[in-house]
């Protein structure tokens, strides 16, 4: 998705100190992106187009980085986890059904769900061969650990898919195993590259956790409220596909039972519950869960940063500061 | 699948002399195929009533045994690798949009498309979770790679589908890539794990290779002419989901131009080239495409053979031998 003004800034700031190593990280995407299937090239290309912001990598990168330039180790395995969730919203965009992500069509749109499954399988399985071909066995040790957790994560989501009284606790498990594991493995995999920074590793791997939970409910917010920095993203998508979140769950806790009723009962008698997407956000606003979910945000950002208040290693500690201040910035 | 008389009593005598490790090996796997979540518990209980042969351990497990019993490292590597297999099943029956397996409903019918998806993504991320916890780092390496070459032959197979012109050699890659490369991987994991066979690592994957080749083409010859031994097995299963395989294409080699001509004609105007499977069959045996294809497995079965010809380990090398010849046994 685009990103606009403010937004854009504050990513570039955040990215700045390894300005230089992106267009590497983009050579070694690329590099990894590439079949000599025809299909698969044609796949790849497409992906290559719809570029995300770069997050995980760039947490890896900086807190990786010790000298001039980023190490070729540190590069691959920042594709690497890019790579790994691009696999895995090649794999939800089939699960949601979606037509288009970062404003193209989908691969499971385009291409069909069978080709956009092998795709996913495809991404990570390179990833997997790669890294262990590369015999870097610790790193590949964290990815593993990572996709396993978020494969659970997919499975409790299915499972839980329109439950309106998911327990809050259910939904921070879902979104600890899907989205903060990555970051968390960013976060991790670049403290064992660094020789300054591997005492850290489980400090920075906190961090990164934290950072995740505070990335997750950021986005979930901005699903109800809509996000004024990133044009065009639509609105209402996880309602859409099923998936409760925060928002809604503050909401429902306060809400009276007379309420949560009439909206249970809608939810089982509408012929499609997407069709009540204004209702629900209704229910949410007035309810205050979207400012609910914010101070748990806030929280999130603020343990990312007691998380490393110990570590006196510069300029990164000041670097993630601003990274954990960048995850929450467009709440403000 | 159930397996009748005589190809059981030959299953029962390769498996002989592991015999007393096989429930380790279910209990192994069963410990594997669980989880905290309740509907992937269900549908694992569900894969545990499909057991298969177990063709893919039992090399594994035959080729590691160095004593009176299977070492846990064995057990454990040899139920990743049926999971590995497992999981490519699960994904496999998606793509066919398959109703049974083994007699069962298939998970993507039963659960859906999406439980398939992710149940597939499940028990590969947890292979590789738990093979890296374990710390093998070299047979995560084999396995990786291998899982990698089996997601490009699914492309291929996709992206070449009812391609009646396919070349052979189009054929062979795909087979290579997704049949033989796990019992590759199976015999080299096994050499690998046994101080007595290590050496004979390269030799014993060659083997298992063209044991898979001839593994493949044996299936897509019965896939064609039904196997008398196998109970309740249709056929033509192949061609309705869009498989061209060794029989077909043996047989559109030697046809006359005009026979070529009328069954590419009837394909691309048939409403469903499914319906065309009683010509489709009637032409592959009119010009022998079975018994071309016979040939071909009954050459890799001799090269498998050959390949261990040097190994002077017993009694492995015999055991082996009739693995080989139990491929091919049911062509008989």
């Amino acid at each position: 998705m685009p990103l606009a003004g403010e937004d854009r800034v504050k990513l570039h700031s955040l990215q700045e100190w390894i300005a230089g190593d992106l267009p590497s990280l983009e050579d070694e995407i690329d590099g990894l992106l590439r079949s000599e299937l025809p299909m698969l090239q044609e796949i790849c290309d497409h992906l290559g187009l719809g570029r995300g912001k770069r997050f995980r990598p760039t947490l890896l990168l900086i807190i990786a980085k010790n000298g001039e330039r980023s190490t070729s180790d540190a590069l691959f395995a920042a594709a690497c986890i890019e790579l790994v969730h691009t696999a895995s919203l090649v794999h939800d965009d089939f699960i949601d059904q979606a037509a288009t992500r970062r404003g193209l069509p989908t691969i499971y749109r385009k291409w069909g769900p069978s080709a956009a499954l092998i795709t996913g399988d495809w991404i990570y399985c390179k990833v997997f061969a790669m890294m262990t071909g590369r015999e870097m066995d610790d790193a590949t040790r964290i990815v593993a650990r990572t996709v396993h957790s978020m494969s659970i994560a997919e499975m409790m989501q299915l499972e839980r898919r329109r439950r309106l009284d998911l327990p809050e606790e259910d939904y921070l498990t879902i979104i600890l195993r899907k989205t903060a594991s990555v970051i968390e493995a960013s976060c991790e995999i670049g403290a064992l590259l660094n020789p300054d920074l591997a005492e850290h590793r489980t400090v920075l791997g906190e961090f990164g956790r934290k950072c995740g939970l505070a990335f997750q409910v950021t986005d979930d917010i901005f699903d109800y409220q809509g996000d004024k920095q990133r044009l065009g993203k639509p609105i209402g998508g996880d309602w859409r596909e099923g998936r409760i979140t925060l928002p809604f769950l503050a909401a429902w806790r306060v809400a009276p039972e007379s309420e949560r009723k009439e909206l249970q009962d809608a939810v089982e008698t509408a012929e499609d519950p997407q069709g009540l997407w204004p209702d629900v956000r209704e229910f949410v606003m007035r309810h205050d869960g979207t400012a609910v979910a914010q101070e748990t945000a806030l929280r999130y950002a603020a343990e990312a940063k007691a998380a490393i208040a110990g570590i006196d290693v510069e300029p990164q500690r000041d670097i993630l500061v601003n990274a954990a201040d960048y995850v929450i910035a467009r709440l403000h």
